[in-house]
């Protein structure tokens, strides 16, 4: 009997192809599912159990929220990354992490199949697909709802013919959780001019009063939160559990998807958005200009790789390596006060701050150098130009 | 008698620079202000009266906001450029075009000297004196307070000695207001660790009813604000009223200046801020994914070398061409909410909008392309990935 | 009957297509080639006596040359562009023009078909398919040798069987020939150690006597050479005339094709490589630094692009902007020595030349500015490395 | 008795300034020469006799040539680093070890004082004077040349009535010799259309018979020529004394200097040209395509940061571990032929050749995917042009 992994989820595609691959085409199936930070005990006791219901010879649940953050997340912090100056790539990431422990798993119990119950028409099939392709040449790829086209309600009808009576109601938002945000889609998320209502996001607004934390990093990480200590995964759990009750982080990221159409998709991302906007104030402080702006053009493209399934080219091991070298000094303490859907910026406190008053003040008297030594600055950085108007202002 | 013009804002730098160059140093002084969207009527008039009665043979103001908005602000707008992902510009924009007024008056007037008030810890020397050198290398630049490292302590002393006896105190955060954004400085700036309270942004919070407003942007300018039609220097004045009192748009920079130290400043900037962020989301409708990432570049650029006065290096017009290029299709309606303290992007609609339902839509059925197609094109964009694997991992 | 627009190049393939598709599929068949420099006069009558009597119902000669050089390769000088440093694109560039010169023809003739002669393992398919999908969704793309991967025998085999009766040897080597250079493939190509022999090259050694010539530009275009003026076009065929009698300009290049494999071909380009080099040399002395940097980051990228097919994204325009924008001043005379297998860049002339003695010269004593201003400079330069020194060194 | 260091090289200028500041200005001079690669054991010895004869308490000669390596010339082959495509950065790159060596030397001997012979108008002053201030700010830096702008004569003058009577006569052109290529400045180079007769270039054609050797490569460090194995410095020197009797690598370098102006300098940097473009070949067989395009983006900017004498920055650590992470699997042989005056790459052999025939071959028949997938492929990516004619026609 031919072995196949299935990444199960819980939902109905997933659930269509756990009954369908095991009852018609004769699989042997095992479920899995990865967990990137978006299911709790409970939800993945469910899981099983309906795994095992449809039909599934096993199940397993992997934990990779470690894995996630040191594959991925670690390197969209060091890389201040946020597509198209909005999105933390929530969904992205976690695909490629989750393609990569299913691709492990399969190839660990000598699984000829791997089976997945993504669309012909979004991002998710490219990041899997690839990662398999590359991973493992010589497993096949199965894809029920992709090849066959088929409706919720087609789907829905074989199950119940097959004596699978979950309720499947569709819910009005579509909602993926994870370690690195939330994001949200529904049928405002299909037009380019209306926003989502309030509602339609998970985290409700629940504390009014404002208030400041003191975000800790080491070398780019974050590894405390009003100086309670603990690993960069659960402080930013911590993290999310405060800011989220303040309703922070919620927008509407539009993209290029890798298929060439635009998509636009909402996300709450409480955590993220302070973690990224904080690392980054503090790399203004710790870093130098040109390492700031080659930061910058390096953060945006492995974004846009990483977005677009390419996590397996090498240039992105390399970008990591240079991001890693980037965070020798950023550590400290950054100070951010939380409001009702947003948060400011306070300030930092590091012993890497070049903003050194000892040395000099912007705009203030110095002793670092003298008026003749800014005047000669200024004369010698402006040759190029006096020569070119003086060479060009007689040929034009 | 040697003719200068002094760069005059009636405040106290200035004012010491008009009598003591008037009458110690024997020129015949030729006062200019330039206004950049930061001046009424009224003060030009105060500014006037103050800068005939320190010795000044003339007083010049120069209106220079239109200059400034097609000059500097246009090409701020098209490249969405935020310094550091923060900053509008809003300062260093200015300088640049008040300097070149500065000196194309001078050379109309005849004047062999220009006189300005910068000390020599700042950017703004640099920016004077780089544009006031290339484009007339034959103008001597002096500078009083650079030179002679005064307090304003020697300078209010001079300047009652010579009985001039405005009251000078100090105000408690030094303001500087145009079109493209207030920058506030103060004690807590000189700080890496404070903000700045509330109570130093000159615009307080006066509305907290929030509210919707349709800026309609063509080819990348702003020419409408609920469907109202101006000029786009107009129709920025009329939103920073609007959204001025909300609050909107605080925040601090922390900056690389010219000279190597580090620099903190708050500003207060809410139309720049609306303004780009909804021009930036229209765009991310209608451009490219190339488009959209090479303007990041070099917009970002565009950016740093505006900020550190390099305006009249000849690439600076070549990135402004592509720029304007990238505008073809710009065009449409942003729909912009306003709360206390912050905006939210609604939606846009646009007549180029390439999220366009008819062809596809993220995620859903579609009839642009087939299953297949789709397989194809992952399977193809995994053979280097593949072959990548394929060589090295035999060989590692 | 089905209008189908044939692109004929009187090969073994595309004659096979000619009959293929008028006899066996019952297409009217409109051959069309396109001339981007390859054709002499005699090689297009051979063609269109061919395509007529394999059963074409008309045949047309399209002269795309000047096309060709306003489209693309007069901003492939512009942007100095090298594939990987080596190659000049000649073929990459030419099979853009030739795909938009036959989807405009078909769409004249209103042909609802166009078939072309492309495997499914190079770049020619993509480049073609891409240009045809865009520019005519409507119009439907036949490739019998890409969907039956016919193997050389198979299709003479059938031509003999309907009495086409050329000959159609292999030649050693493949070999296209264009305005922007000749590629050449072969046997060793296909290894990754072995070099072209002497022989595949098209053009042999015929000059050893050593030769000066001038070329002259005007805004980054080639006008003239050795004083003598002629269209852009007729002055690349002149040099490369003079050229390629000392066998220049041969290389080999390694690049990634768009379908993710490795491939290698080797190239002759005189004139495109002395032009290429001229020109850049030329930028050296009339343009700012930072014109060079970013020309130099653009025009990689609008190579990597073109190659890829992605002509037609509208950031190729844009970048086309920038790059016309550049030349403004790049004008002037380069002197350059041909040898046997290789040139020399002699030196240049120009009225915008940057490297003026009446300034200052490098290293030599100078009027322009004094050592104290040098020394003041540098000082300032080195603020923020001392700084950073300063800050870091007791923290690590 | 105040300590200075002297960075003495045994010309005039350093000589006036060994004998002037021990004499006249009292200082205790301790002459040093750092070799990076262009002094001999004798001219070192010769060195030594004519400081400790001018004045100097003593003389140290440091062997900065492995340092040289490791610290930079490495990372200049990583990064295939040409300045302006043409310049092996052979002095530039000198200068910083040779300034880092002499400042860690005055620090151990406790100098209070550095002096060195540059004048104001070159790059030179530039980067010692950065280099010294960022890591001994507290050691004070003479430059009696560039201070006192003194002539030729006047330093010969000086030092004949002190009984100094060495024959100083100029050479017709100067000469800086070092591991990674030799710089030759001549009245020619002052001028923008001459080029350095053959006699300017140290080395003459010794050797027309071709020749083929092998470099290999590991790891990116060029470790063996033809099968024989050594460190990288002496194998580079191997292949200058091969080389350089086909007198290859001969050019003009057209820069902009770090003062603003543009400067022209010949070179001759046989070993360094070969082994660059060697190395480059293998990185594509080796790299991806991204590799491939970010490597070039950084290694420009690497030469550029490395020229102007920002070597400290720290950007600079950080794109020497992305560099350094991009050669892990650029090993293997790489074929070169060498020929009066030029050299050609013939090709490559690798373990890690990512043209590999077993996968697909370009232009050829393949197994590694479908005609199918292949048109799949260019569907989808033909989407977003697709998209964009389709919105943007109806609306030009």
């Amino acid at each position: 009997m031919k072995k196949l992994v299935l990444a199960y989820s819980g939902g109905l595609d997933t659930s269509y192809c756990a009954k369908y691959l095991s009852k018609e085409e004769g699989f042997q199936v095992h479920a899995v599912s990865v967990n990137t930070g978006g299911f709790s005990a409970e939800e993945i006791q469910e899981i099983e159990q309906k795994a095992l219901a449809l039909g599934a010879t096993s199940y397993t649940s992997i934990d990779a929220v470690s894995n996630f953050y040191e594959k991925v997340v670690k390197y969209l912090i060091f890389g201040n990354v946020l597509r198209n100056n909005t999105y933390p790539l929530s969904v992205s990431a976690e695909r490629i992490v989750q393609a990569m422990e299913i691709v492990s798993h399969a190839k660990k119990i000598g699984a000829t199949h791997i089976a997945h119950g993504s669309t012909g028409a979004g991002n998710d099939q490219v990041r899997f697909d690839m990662i398999f392709q590359i991973m493992a040449p010589e497993i096949e790829i199965i894809t029920p709802i992709r090849d066959n086209k088929l409706s919720r309600e087609a789907e829905i009808d074989y199950l119940q013919k097959n004596g699978v009576d979950y309720s499947w109601e569709k819910a009005k938002y579509s909602v993926n959780r994870g370690l690195w945000g939330t994001s949200v889609g529904g049928e405002e998320t299909l037009t380019s001019n209306l926003p989502l209502p309030d509602s339609a996001y998970p985290s409700q607004l629940q504390e009014k009063e404002p208030k400041q934390v003191k975000l800790t990093f080491e070398k780019g990480e974050l590894i405390a939160i009003d100086g309670e200590k603990d690993t960069p995964v659960a402080t930013i759990e911590k993290l999310e559990a405060i800011a989220s009750k303040y309703a922070i982080g919620r927008d509407i990221h539009v993209g290029d998807t890798i298929i060439g159409i635009k998509g636009r998709v909402g996300f709450e991302a409480s955590a993220p958005l302070i973690i990224i906007k904080a690392h980054h104030l503090l790399e203004k402080h710790t870093l130098s200009k040109w390492q700031q702006y080659q930061k910058e053009q390096l953060g945006n493209f492995y974004g846009m790789l990483l977005h677009e399934g390419n996590y397996l080219d090498e240039v992105m091991r390399n970008i990591e390596a240079f991001l890693t070298d980037t965070q020798k000094n950023v550590s400290g303490d950054v100070f951010v006060s939380l409001y009702p859907f947003q948060f400011r910026l306070d300030g930092i406190d590091s012993p890497h701050d070049l903003m050194n008053a000892s040395f000099g003040s912007y705009g203030e008297m110095n002793k670092g150098w003298t008026a003749d030594d800014a005047k000669g600055f200024i004369k010698i950085l402006s040759n190029s130009g006096k020569i070119a108007t003086h060479v060009n202002q007689n040929h034009d």
